[in-house]
């Protein structure tokens, strides 16, 4: 059970309500009522329990497993202990993942100000928008109904919210537009100078004029950072996610439905399409073009274009499969040496 | 035009204006009275915009841009558009950069103290400062003439700051001595303790009691950090420029109009000369030794000193000429094998 | 001398005071009453001053220091400057960092809460500890004796904190318990939700229900990010000093007295044992197993797990015999072809 001084005990729910709201169904209609209070990993869940079998490594654990209810696929219903309740699914994790947000949903919005935060004249804060102690609001902000602007953090001028974003503590924004339902965590910086320079014996600062879009259902992990654009802006496109302390130059264009890993950079001017993955520390130089659903292995140094589909690697990165023959030859070589 | 939620509309300005603040010369005398609103690259300037051709790849943009107004090197006049006005310079980017922050200067510092800052009493700030809501300011600290501090930044005690230097939102800054005319972006950390232990089976913690010296007309981005320094300072030059979320460590020492990018690292007791390039997510290791204008690839790891002048990358770095070697090295060894 | 500005002046103190406190033996007892104001390395100390002297390449400096007095080895005592008072000891170095705090001890707790921090009705902050300006402490939380909560710090509901714990300013701590006599630096964030999605078209977010448990005396560096645990927690283990801008995932278990410097990366549920370092900037895959006082050399990429006592360097990483042999090999194909 989750620490109850951190997270409120979950409402127990039955396993048709899990069922509905996950996609799957429900092995037996006779399990409809059972009531589930927890979610665990296979090896640990007991009773009142939910857990998933999504991968064929844990067939075991899943055999012997306790769990009073368990999301599986269809093939694999036959291997299960005959006191288990199933939830038949092709997407065991992806309904794990859903139905333990029905337990532990996010701690409610309070609607309120703290009387401690400074709120300019002309911003507008929604009703039922929850602002924390010592936040700072700048003139001409919107924030939407439903958000949650944590303990101080400070909003410059001009930055509009949508609904349901969540801000967590001591993030910096200006010169952005954040859409709805996104998460920033802590710590986050949005909005500031991109590196521009005219370089030479002085390096002469370059006005950064652009902004920083953020589309809905973006998530941006703690200490990571966003430079506004130059002219055109930098943008993230919905659903992506952006892990800690990554780095987002002026200028980058991410498409949606994007994975960044931790203390991974994107140099500026470098666009990318929908469904790319960066990994972690991976470093990509600026003004590429990264196609589709490419996938980017983590530390790899990118100073190319990689088109759709494709998977890089290595220092300087190439085509995954060819990293991997380098390392082969490299070993080989010293072998032989 | 940039959007008015978040920069002022620039003031208009005659060419003579902006010749004789960038340095260029007007190629025409009757155009000294043509009013400039905007500036844009090549491709999207219009009417009343000023725009600049710097690189010879773009001279088909120059050549059909309607920009009303252009920076251009002497040798590339003649391929101008009839209708355009030409400020010609050997220097097109910078007389452009110099130009753009004419049109759009800075924020003007509101010389106040917001009611909600704590500023100790015997800190002494400089009437024509503004400081910010949830400021803390510390003992015996001095903030100078048109300094602008972010909102609930953290000055520890003894800090002392030059003229007309702007400190970010949530910065903290303690043992350190800031010269005039720097930039702190949002969330930068400078003079915590280094990370320095008599290590052993318990990890004995070593005082540093140095300072961080931060020069006149650094800028340093958004969550980077500066460690103090043991006993000696860590020293950030002048006109040096640091970007996002890079690591120095103590007793560094930076030399003059040096170049850092983000994620980089600098580890303790390094000393770089002036007009070093270190690009992003390198890592240096400590003490080293990196000559005048020496330059460091992406994401090299740099074990040993580098000469003046020279160019280094790769991991572990070594002459940028041997890396590349290096690389066509293993590729060829991939085909034989 | 350190600047008078950032550290109070040090308390002279008498030889025998700092043999009794460091372990080192006086090596003429006529020596006892000698006091000792500053410290300094060898080429630079002078009167009043005590120095070290632990690596035998500096023996030159040694043979012609003006320090005051020296901690040395018995084995090289014999080279001291007949006016130097010796402190022998096998562990100069240690012997110094324990003298060094004891001239300059840490500022001494002010026990108080300042009028602008926000601390929730339910929340217990012992008397002897010290709330800055603008912190804001949640419900339920427990600060023990002797804290230092610095400003503008927020504290999430829940949290606890034993006692003679420093935490720095501007830091964001949830989901955590912090033992005693740990050192977070300013910007520290622990406790946000690990990079936990169900991925596919859309990314399903999955609720991130363990925590953060950090142990006594552990020392944590700025702007570092610590993921609260999936389930299980995430752990930093006694005496483990973190350097600044790491990033640690979620379920990961670091052991006692382990060393992680600047920008390293551990990814989630990756477990490694006591006396392990990680040096900077190295970048650890997931679900590893490192084993006791292994070394991950700087900038390498690990991706395979280590057994107790290797050393590790490279990307991908292998034995760091192994890794030399590589770069020696890549060196010899470049000058064949």
């Amino acid at each position: 059970m989750a620490d109850p001084r951190f997270f409120r005990p979950p409402t127990p729910l039955t396993l048709a309500e899990i069922a509905r709201a996950s996609g799957a169904v429900l092995a037996e209609e006779a399990h409809a009522g059972l009531r589930i209070q927890n979610v665990a990993p296979l090896d640990t869940a007991a009773e009142h329990t939910l857990s998933f079998f999504d991968n064929s490594k844990y067939l075991n654990s899943f055999k012997h497993s306790h769990a009073a209810a368990c999301f599986v696929r269809e093939k694999y219903r036959t291997y299960a202990p005959s006191s288990m309740a199933l939830l038949v699914t092709e997407q065991p994790y992806h309904a794990y993942a859903k139905a333990t947000q029905l337990l532990y949903p996010p701690p409610a919005i309070k609607p309120s100000i703290h009387k401690s935060a400074i709120i300019a004249a002309s911003a507008r804060v929604a009703p039922s928008a929850q602002i924390d102690a010592g936040v700072v609001i700048g003139e001409g902000c919107v924030i939407g109904e439903g958000c949650h602007i944590g303990a101080n953090s400070v909003i410059g001028d001009g930055v509009e919210i949508g609904s349901g974003t969540v801000v967590g503590a001591l993030c910096n924004l200006t010169h952005c537009l954040i859409g709805s339902g996104v998460i920033l965590h802590r710590g986050v910086h949005i909005g500031q100078d991109g590196f521009g320079f005219a370089m030479g014996k002085t390096h002469i600062k370059v006005p950064q004029l652009g902004r920083v879009i953020i589309e809905d259902h973006v998530e941006i992990g703690a200490g990571t950072t966003i430079d506004r654009g130059t002219a055109p802006d930098t943008v993230i496109g919905a659903g992506t996610k952006i892990d800690n302390l990554v780095q987002i130059g002026h200028n980058v264009r991410i498409g949606k439905g994007c994975i960044i890993v931790s203390q991974a950079g994107v140099s500026g001017s470098t666009t990318m399409g929908d469904g790319v993955v960066i990994a972690g520390q991976a470093g990509i130089a600026g003004h590429l073009t990264i196609g589709n659903y490419a996938k980017i292995a983590a530390k790899s140094g990118l100073m190319h274009d990689v088109p759709e589909g494709a998977e890089y690697g290595g220092y300087p990165a190439v085509a995954v499969k060819d990293w991997h023959r380098q390392t082969i030859s490299i070993q080989k070589l010293v072998k032989k040496s």
